[in-house]
């Protein structure tokens, strides 16, 4: 196919997303010029989605449009910002307009539902894969960082982390569920996860570290213990599993769902004690879908306790027989 | 191999780049924060470089890392901006410790030589492609646009056009030098293109409109004009073609290249008359290589002139029968 026929392609994009005021120039220039607010400071983040990485080969194509951008305004909350403004680069191997059009559907609902305007980009011919870098905007010194949280310091986690993992191993014919309904809700929150923007926000001032979970809650939170300097304890009956998950693996895997599963994009976050009354009055003000899992610890590592012992996380999973 | 691995990956670009005060929170985070300077408009781009599309197989890692940012920075400099911030996702088939060392060596030199931070990134494993965004600033309402040319505007060109794509041609042993030094200095055109930020930043206030040289000059002048709403033709014997190009290719061949060649990341740019004293000016005070090709004129396409009469270009070539 002649690269002539992907620069068309990218007239699939130059009007996606939300209009916003504060750009002066979008797509279809070198460059976008955009206008940042006052006093604020600038979140950039950048994510990319391979396929046979990320997402199966033949996933369908709203699933990664929403997906790319998902995933980054999941970052983009995780430090306790509002995303702004997106720029795509999309590899595909040929010029599929339906492929194209869901695509660019999905990323655009899902743009739009967050105010946020894409506003460049670059489309090539190659192995599928899309990267996104999504701008956004705090108020100065208040941005949510993995380092931060202290021992004593509660710990929280939003949604119901494990679903999205259950859901690619329905995707992957690894998992068998006979609830199709539970199926299908566990693989909606893999195709289409929710990112915590609002939350993020809601956040600030409140939490003390926060991190979103890509790799797996255990091993996130490891990071986020890591750059705090301390460790942390879960309580494995706190873990709010979903009902379609129990439903699908069993309360006792659900939780191993919970703890390694991976791609949940929820946020794990940390609230020094003396903000957990501040905390309980954002969340009776609707702050969003947040539980508390445990606390920060001195020392380091995280240990998982449940009703047979303790368990000790280590870089890819929980190593059963520590106590 | 284990994702952890890459991870380790991301240490290789943990400080590269200019060590700059704006960044109050660099790579190793969900994102970067950034501190944008006062009463400037933002400028973003983003691009992808792909394996056997961006270039050939078996690259020099440290070309792949030079042209990553360099391409992104003729993006930037095309709008009038000065670079500032960059976020890198790589995408790898394997860690190769050789291979990240060079490439972030290169990536790194261009970057500190243009003031540049790496603020963030994303690594992963999957097929060889590097998407870069690039991050600049220019004064309010002074950013250069494909549009504003008039007809009767100066059609200036940077450096020496052609080149990179007789580069490119060699390194494929689509092209065959006898003479090694012409060889050399035309792969290198191709491997280590030299965007042309401060000749971008000269001309605010000069340039009626400018775009950057990567599709090859023909085409790029044909979508500056479709911008600008006017047309545009060029002198053949004024096109700025290089010594070694001619050596190695003759001085008909050279000037083939020089307009349909590509990936040349030289600024293709317009000026008024009226501002063609300043122009001269700042040439004088050292703008920078520039050369005059022609003018727009009223109507559309490009034309250029040669001894044998005019070629009329059109999409991916010029039509030689056109008279």
């Amino acid at each position: 196919m002649a690269q002539g026929e992907f620069e068309l392609i990218g007239r699939y994009f130059a009007q996606l997303g939300a209009a916003r005021a504060d750009v002066r120039i979008g797509v279809g220039d070198d460059g976008a010029v955009l206008m940042p607010p006052a006093a604020r400071e600038l979140v950039a983040v950048t994510d990319s989605l391979v396929e046979d990485v990320h997402f199966p080969k033949g996933s369908p194509a709203a699933s990664i449009g929403h997906r790319a951008f998902a995933v980054n305004f999941s970052d983009i909350a995780a430090m306790g910002a509002e995303p702004t403004w997106a720029l795509l680069a999309l590899t595909l191997p040929e010029s599929d307009e339906e492929w194209l059009e869901q695509f660019s559907r999905a990323a655009g609902d899902l743009c739009r539902r967050h105010g946020v305007a894409l506003v460049g980009g670059d489309t090539t011919r190659g192995p599928l894969s899309v990267t996104v870098t999504v701008l956004g905007f705090v108020p100065i010194g208040v941005a949510l960082e993995r380092k931060g949280g202290q021992p004593g310091d509660a710990v929280y986690v939003t949604g119901s982390p494990g679903d999205s993992a259950a859901g690619l191993a329905l995707e992957q014919n690894r998992l068998h569920v006979a609830d199709a309904m539970s199926a299908q809700i566990l693989r909606d929150r893999f195709l289409f996860p929710t990112p915590r923007c609002e939350v993020g926000v809601g956040l600030r001032g409140l939490a003390s570290a926060c991190i979103d979970v890509s790799d797996g809650l255990g091993g996130d939170l490891e990071k986020l213990c890591l750059a705090s300097g301390c460790g942390a304890q879960i309580d494995a009956a706190a873990l709010p599993v979903s009902d379609a998950l129990v439903s699908a693996v069993g309360r006792e895997l659900a939780r191993e769902y919970a703890l390694t599963g991976g791609e949940d994009y929820e946020l794990l976050f940390t609230v020094p004690l003396a903000r957990l009354g501040a905390m309980t009055h954002a969340m009776a003000l609707g702050l969003g879908p947040v539980t508390r899992i445990g606390s920060l610890v001195s020392g380091n590592g995280v240990r998982v306790f449940t009703r047979g012992g303790v368990m000790q996380f280590s870089g890819a999973g929980f190593d059963h027989f520590a106590r």
